[in-house]
């Protein structure tokens, strides 16, 4: 089935206390496509700047991505730089430059239009709700977000939720965007907004989903170490996306499957700096983790 | 199989902001004898005062507890007060009174000497190893220890460790007693230090045991309201030890339900003021919730 993001592209520069990397590929939609192309094709809408080389294309191309959406404008691409320290759950932000991102407007390739499965990253929520009403066929329509629209763009973001079938956010993001300090009742209140599933990612804690009367939650794969957090949420997505748009099923069975297999993405993401770790990764590795997260959490009843 | 814990009888004034309870019954034995004995027949060694009253010993002769091991001193029983205020999982203490608890002595009834099953309550980690010498056939010895012993009584803490089989602790607690801020180090540094199963207690995100290669993760069940977490890490281990106890099996297979039945009486404990919903169960709700927990983490492979 036709899996769709639209997001960012952005280089980035990070420091963690296990060293440091510059101007690395990264961004939403990079780590989504990346990571959920294990699982389906991926259709891409994002910008680029003239600095986004040939060899950074080419690793897009290495995967069965389709960057026909990959809008090249003049300037700089999207760039942050940022270090997580003691707190390795915790980013601190150095520098945002947002170049070309700052006037993107995505527009949706007609061969795009018939997407089934989308993922709107973490951009504008009047970007995400434009891009929503341009996807008559979507069968599920998946929105992360974060403090800073929560915040900035309340009203924006509820016309959003209004029309997409699952958010995606961190725990603190549900919180404040519910008011709720309890899980349970944040997620109860957010599906009032609009979306039916409510995923909640809860770093090291691992991740939560509400849907109807399921509560279904898996825990983090415990690392011996984490080298970059980065992309760690979006891989998380790509991993479930990809599953579900994979098999083009939506059974609570699948989703189940698909959290894990989120779970299993973002575990190998967060072991190396940027997309390192996910662009070595094979089929094998993948479904050898996923064995051991059922090791992890299955017990006889 | 027999199963003993020795720790303390409390009366504990809670202020949550769900509301307050003052004096009621408390204590880590107390938590754990009445949890455990949903599962197992429990032997109890700890002091009380001459407040403690024929009432108070009925709530545990009401249950297939044996109180022959409960001493009865002059002065008053252990009190403690504490609220638990925006943060659920942060006791502030107001006020501690030691009381009998003060020069605690367990000493070991002959008919308790052949204990298999054994939980050492937080209490000094002297008064734990002591105990510990006098048990010669136990086949599980469990300690639960926290930071004022972590910081006050390492030498001696240490020497308790060395000879008992599983740690319990939470995550600050592993990470204190460790110096390792990741888990799964903390874990294998616990383990170096004599319990071959260190079992960390996560608060509001579950409970994670490790043990030789298994590593085995519960979430907490996701409740609408805690009215009151004082007890539940007690309760945890209750439901834990009871279900090893009750067996007499130490499979990896029943070390995985245990984890679960432990997980499901800390998350009815949490529910009421102290002891109050622990005291209305029923085996049926123990089993509901039990298959609860199946639905909340399985998954098809």
């Amino acid at each position: 089935m036709s899996l769709l993001v639209v997001g960012s592209v952005a280089f980035d520069s990070i420091r963690t206390l296990s060293g440091h990397a510059d101007n690395i590929l990264g961004g939403s939609a990079t780590h989504f496509a990346l990571t959920a192309s294990y699982f389906a094709p991926v259709n891409v809408v994002a910008v680029v700047g003239e600095d986004f080389a040939e060899e950074h294309l080419q690793i897009f191309q290495g995967r069965p991505i389709d960057t026909s959406g990959l809008e090249h404008a003049p300037g700089r691409t999207f760039r942050w730089s940022g270090e997580y320290m003691e707190n390795i759950n915790e980013a601190h932000t150095l520098e945002t430059q947002l170049n070309v991102f700052e006037h993107f407007s995505p527009k949706i390739p007609p061969a795009y239009r018939d997407s089934e499965f989308v993922f709107l990253g973490n951009i504008d929520p009047t970007l995400q709700l434009h891009v929503r009403e341009q996807l008559p066929h979507a069968r599920l329509v998946a929105l992360d977000t974060m403090n800073f629209w929560i915040k900035g763009k309340l009203e924006e973001l509820k016309k959003a939720l209004a029309r997409v079938d699952l958010l995606m956010a961190n725990e603190g993001e549900a919180m404040m965007l519910s008011g709720c300090q309890n899980l349970r009742k944040a997620a109860a209140s957010i599906q009032k907004l609009g979306p039916r599933m409510v995923v909640i990612k809860r770093g090291e804690y691992g991740v939560i989903v509400f849907m109807d009367d399921l509560i279904f939650s898996v825990p983090a794969y415990p690392l011996e170490e984490v080298h970059d957090p980065t992309g760690a949420g979006d891989s998380f997505a790509g991993g479930f996306m990809g599953c579900l748009a994979r098999a083009g099923d939506l059974s609570e069975s699948n989703l189940r499957r698909a959290m894990v297999y989120g779970s299993v993405m973002a575990s190998f993401a967060v072991q190396d700096f940027g997309l390192a770790r996910t662009l070595r990764l094979t089929s094998e590795d993948i479904e050898t983790r996923f064995q051991e997260f059922k090791s992890l959490t299955h017990f006889d009843v």
